[in-house]
């Protein structure tokens, strides 16, 4: 394994918390000798004809490197201004957006078992942008659908649910209500799903899904959700929900140019620089991002010491109840690391 | 109260298990004396110029009545076809839709004490039906939003936290992403806030919702949550899946010509006329119409005697857990009512 060829990652450490959970990462992954080097990318907002844009550094860092962790990023002040993490994910055309929640032992919520994965598209839907006043006091919104990118986000979750061996894909969908649109989202799953008889395929209304899923989490252990854009933001939301929130998930955005790997938290502005955040998401899609570099057993033994120092309780922070900080969790799964 | 005028309510029986729950509830209405005349409107679906309508009979009646109780429309086979129970939303322009779910003691979930009430928009937005194909493979839907109804809706929030004594109201958007309507509906919101100075108002964000309502529903037990058509229909499922699912829901669409209550559970056609149905979502949407139509004496003894039937176990459906049927649920209500 010291032959293997280190690879360059882009780290975007973020704002407000972002620095102190990126530290934790760095810390861990040099303890686990994983062969990358980073290279530290700021994003902080900058402004270009009204429009919020990324710095050109981070952009070409991404870009060359084509793979990239990041942490929580603030959204520009004022009104016209978009999220910068919607903006990465438009820059580098991120098709798909891949979020796991599955129960962390030790750390009790309403459910158990939990094993939910999700996968959103992510480049067009209620996210397209395209708004007008039709008169004063009637708005419109456009939700756009295309074969193009409603394909490669369903073809993505049957190759998901191929290469992690769950064996059914569901498309969750409003096509019920919204037949153009929605329908043609089913209406390609439908036939990307001849594709891959080996795989099972079922539809389901989001309202459906969503009074199912919290009645018992477990019905969708099996299975690969994809949907539209905002069905995607809005049950993922809910799936960390049923572990405990956003702190524990991770999520990965997929293209074909560039991945970037983040934790969908925010900043947490309140306790940045206090040593107080929980690096577990930022960690959790640190694991992700490896897995997705091939670099599988160290993603392994990294994930296994991050869910292992929870479980045993041997370090948490004060989201889960405990009181260690992100220095003393940091240095609890490098221990934990070490056991293995 | 042998005084009292009675009135004349319009009674949809519905499809699929419809009857028998329609049923249920004429019995236990008659056994409580509740001073109203049933006029019963059988809604099959009539195709006219490839659009479903309702049928001439049951639009004059709800018309003349202005108040209504329905159980479950199938909708029309075929593609083209909207399912009923829009078309009876949009044609009696029923602008709000009222969702309670509230954890029926006796009846465990994952939840304790889950007293969410929920106002949806019920007349446009991800509903407007307005779609089209621009290129072959490339769909847009239009989410309409105007001031007018959402003005009309959010009013209709702040009143009902007012009369039931809720301290708040959150309105639940996405005007971070769609800027234009729901930022509408946002800002109408502002506005109508500074004409209830008694009533607290926030906003939230709808993934935001998502994620903290399995967290912990009780954190929305003290407000009144007012939201566009689709994220209404989406949060209410999820809500009425905290205590147990739709057979447990009631719901009322209010108009100012005129409102129906309604069971939003399915059909069942699996369990149509085997007397297995639970009648209670049913029976609650018909106590939220006697409260509606100022009946509330009747109204809570109802209430309180489906509550207590379930709560102590004297007969509970399939759906519940238990063995009886609807016939044995109706009775064990009956007998209830008389003891109270
Ligand atoms: C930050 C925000 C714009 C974003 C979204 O709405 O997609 C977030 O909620 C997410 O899920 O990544
Ligand atoms: C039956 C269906 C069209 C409807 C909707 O989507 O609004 C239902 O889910 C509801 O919530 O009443």
């Amino acid at each position: 394994q010291h032959l293997q060829a280190r690879r360059t990652v882009t780290l975007v450490p973020g704002d407000g918390i972002g620095p102190e959970i990126s530290v934790a990462v760095q810390e861990i992954f040099a303890a686990a000798k994983v062969p990358i080097e980073w290279e530290i990318a700021n994003v902080t907002p900058i402004i270009k004809d009204g429009q919020s844009v990324i710095p050109e550094d981070a952009y070409l860092s991404i870009n060359k490197n084509k793979v990239a962790l990041k942490g929580p990023l603030e959204t520009p002040v004022g009104k016209g201004h978009r999220s910068l993490n919607l903006t990465l994910r438009k820059t580098f055309d991120l098709f798909a957006n891949v979020r796991p929640s599955r129960s962390i032992v030790g750390y009790k919520t309403a459910f158990d078992n939990v094993d939910c994965v999700l996968i959103r598209e992510n480049t067009e839907g209620e996210y397209s942008g395209i708004e007008h006043e039709v008169v004063p006091g009637v708005m419109q919104s456009i939700k756009l659908i295309t074969r193009e990118a409603s394909e490669r986000v369903i073809r993505y979750a049957f190759e998901y649910a191929k290469s992690t061996g769950r064996p059914e894909v569901t498309v969750v969908h409003k096509a019920n209500i919204m037949r153009a649109s929605d329908g043609l989202f089913l209406d390609t799953a439908r036939e990307i799903a001849k594709e891959y008889p080996d795989v099972g395929f079922r539809d389901e209304l989001l309202d459906r899904v969503c009074l199912r899923i919290v009645t018992d989490p477990t019905l969708f252990s099996r299975t690969v959700m994809v949907m539209p854009n905002l069905y995607g933001d809005i049950v993922s939301d809910l799936c960390a929900g049923l572990i405990g929130g956003l702190g524990l998930t991770p999520s990965g955005n997929i293209g074909l140019k560039a991945s970037i790997f983040e934790s969908v938290h925010g900043t947490a502005p309140d306790i940045a620089g206090k040593d107080k955040a929980n690096p577990t998401a930022l960690l959790l899609s640190a694991v992700m991002m490896l897995r997705h570099m091939e670099l599988d057993t160290y993603a392994g033994r990294i994930e296994s010491a991050v869910l292992k120092t929870i479980a045993e309780d041997r370090a948490r922070t004060g989201d889960l109840g405990g009181k260690a900080g992100t220095k003393k969790f940091t240095e609890e799964v490098i221990k934990t690391l070490e056991e293995l």
